[in-house]
């Protein structure tokens, strides 16, 4: 199966018109490099953001939510600092994030609060703002539209992830091109240790804050939200969209929304075509991160079907893609469908073990309850590979012809020897 | 802290009067070594048991359960093979269970019913029966109460186990010595790898099948639930306490029950002393599964308290107990208290970070949401035990002197490179 992310850099044709980027080493970042990346929109962006469920929540993730709920229609920029996740940091760890801000948007000319400000890194550790502030005079004037400028911003944003991930979409909506560019930082922890999801959209589109919530939030159910590597949300994950408009197009809602009598199905409007470009892109950055995960070999599809619901099949999906005992099994190519059918009974999904049914890398193991006879060297060098796919049929609904039974996919890694050394060194 | 489990070998004085113990090797476990046990009462015991909730349940399981309620106040024996699982192997698995039963009934004289049949190993894999069956005259004749045959017991029922687990505990009621013995294997799985705990209590105390599983109710809420290895459940997990009343010492109902008005507190009425000393015995198996999970270096204790209620002292302490960010941050011996608070935060359990505080191997690093200097290094010896208390504090009740804070306590144990290596090698 060819992945479905970007072998290649950027290029100029990725990059949605009226974005600037820029990145610097502003010293956080023990090892040097790069550390603090800028995303600007050279006129007023819609702005959608999901940020982090976790009751601890870091200082920037606080003060973005707030701005952005304040100014969904007018936002202006990102930075992001890694090496320091300000979390955890008391009263002062807010004023770094409101200095940054501030100082920012008198160095791009707009209000503080039109901007979305991450960090991840270290937690319970001062940050030193002084060393964001003081790069911003350097920062600010590199802002360039070049792909390259975005390839950089890629990289500025990496904590233990072995590579940069970045996806683009473009898709033509009354016959002009829109843009869609995204990047992201997966659940690598560092120095100490906590896994932070960032990801940031942009697109050229033109689209009210409300609607681009709601594409975002569709989107995020069926992407980002369908990702483990290890089951431990963070207090810094943030999820940003900006939409600015600049290629003239502009989505308008949906027509189910209009109630048209007799209407079935959905047709190619142009919130359709915008929320499936985002979704392939959120998709790409989603899958990025798990086959990134800590110490992954493999990229893990989970999915399940034949479920009562689609709440079902996730809730059984999840307990499969976090189970350590599958994940294990995983990282030693074992086709080992015992202990994913056990996670399944544990999930506290009603199925019956006799009706339910078991493929690994495409080759069916387990059918309506009863082992089939395998050559399990021969799965198991199917299962050796950068991608594993694994169905799980619970038996419960079946499909008919024009209805698919209610299915759920995750995508996880499998859990290896580097996981536990990458987490368990002791920090000094 | 002094581990509350026997570094002795068991003694005659330990074990309860009526029972008898016997092992063989009969050829399941592909090492060789005992992988057949048999424990029987002179006289029809009062039984109570509890089995796996995982809706993927082995045949065993689902006869002994049927045994149990049909003949809860005339038990018998309990007949455990290990190096099969017989699970997932369909009608001729169950077969294999009611073959075992009747002619272990016929060979020491009962009915079918009033024994209880478990098995842990492989699943999916047909249970070559004939070979248990074949060990029988050997096994029946061999029985004996002697402190040694019971010890072979607890090596026969092991699988990745690295050491036997046993307890025991003897009270005194209206003055006469009551006993209680039992034994465990833990969460270690075996060729293909299916964890199973597997725990039996005998006891010579007369006791309704009533009372007892009231008894027993109680205590495994507080022991053998409040245990996490992986998070996963086995298909074959199964408890069973068999009481016979050897020693002539009648346990009767609890006063409470009498509804005496007025009556204030717990007073020692046979009932009381008698769940306190299961619950003892309990505790140190359960404490001893953790510690000997699968590759583990440490045991350790989740405390959380201060919380709403107990049963969300019980969630956050379960979802820090089976993070695995936590669990690797304690195979390294890193006071890493950000992931425990990051747990806690993600468990879906209302508190204030900022009124949280944190103790690691009894020192406080985190004080309401502020992290207190620390010599890491120092923190870092102290976590490096074999015994690793980590106490959290929601701060959302406060103690008074007459009653504690809503708290809950999990027994869990590190994860480690051995984990991973125990689990992820290919089984061929």
């Amino acid at each position: 199966m060819k992945l479905p992310w970007p072998t290649k850099q950027p290029a100029a044709k990725d990059v949605p018109r009226g974005f600037r980027f820029s990145a610097a080493a502003c010293g956080l970042r023990r090892t040097g490099g790069l550390d603090l990346a800028l995303i600007t929109s050279d006129t007023p962006a819609s702005a959608a953001a999901v940020f982090t469920q976790n009751l601890v929540q870091a200082a920037p993730v606080v003060l973005s939510r707030s701005n952005v709920r304040a100014n969904a229609s007018r936002m202006s920029a990102i930075i992001v600092n890694a090496g320091n996740a300000n979390c955890c940091t008391g009263a002062e760890g807010m004023r770094a994030s409101q200095q940054t801000t501030a100082q920012l948007a008198r160095a791009i000319g707009c209000d503080a609060g039109q901007i979305v400000v991450c960090s991840t890194g270290v937690i319970g550790v001062p940050l030193r703002v002084e060393k964001i502030l003081r790069a911003l005079p350097e920062l600010v004037p590199a802002q360039s539209s070049a792909a390259e400028a975005f390839s950089r911003v890629t990289h500025a944003i990496m904590t233990t992830d072995t590579r940069p991930k970045w996806a683009a979409a473009r898709v033509r909506i009354n016959g002009i091109e829109v843009r869609l560019l995204g990047c992201a930082k997966g659940a690598g922890m560092i120095h100490p240790h906590m896994a932070t999801l960032l990801a940031f959209v942009v697109t050229d589109a033109a689209i009210a804050p409300a609607l681009l919530r709601r594409a975002l939030r569709e989107v995020t159910a069926r992407t980002f939200n369908c990702v483990s590597v290890d089951g431990d949300t963070s207090t810094n994950d943030t999820l940003a969209v900006f939409a600015n408009g600049s290629s003239g197009v502009r989505i308008a809602a949906h027509p189910s929304r209009q109630k048209r009598p007799g209407r079935v199905g959905h047709p190619q409007t142009a919130f359709r075509l915008f929320a499936r470009a985002l979704e392939e892109v959120c998709r790409s950055l989603a899958m990025q991160i798990a086959a990134d995960g800590e110490g992954a070999k493999r990229l893990v599809e989970i999915h399940v079907r034949g479920a009562r619901s689609e709440r079902d099949a996730k809730r059984a999906a999840e307990t499969i893609a976090t189970s350590p005992l599958v994940k294990t099994a995983l990282a030693g190519a074992d086709p080992n469908w015992g202990r994913i059918l056990a996670a399944a009974g544990r999930s506290g999904v009603r199925f019956d073990p006799a009706r339910a049914s078991i493929w690994l890398a495409g080759v069916k193991v387990f059918s309506r309850g009863r082992p089939l006879p395998m050559d399990e060297q021969a799965v198991s060098r199917k299962m050796d590979q950068s991608f594993v796919p694994i169905v799980v049929d619970l038996g419960v609904r079946r499909p008919s012809p024009l209805t698919p039974s209610p299915s759920s996919r995750i995508w996880t890694c499998d859990f290896t020897h580097d996981y536990v050394t990458i987490n368990a060194s002791y920090r000094t």
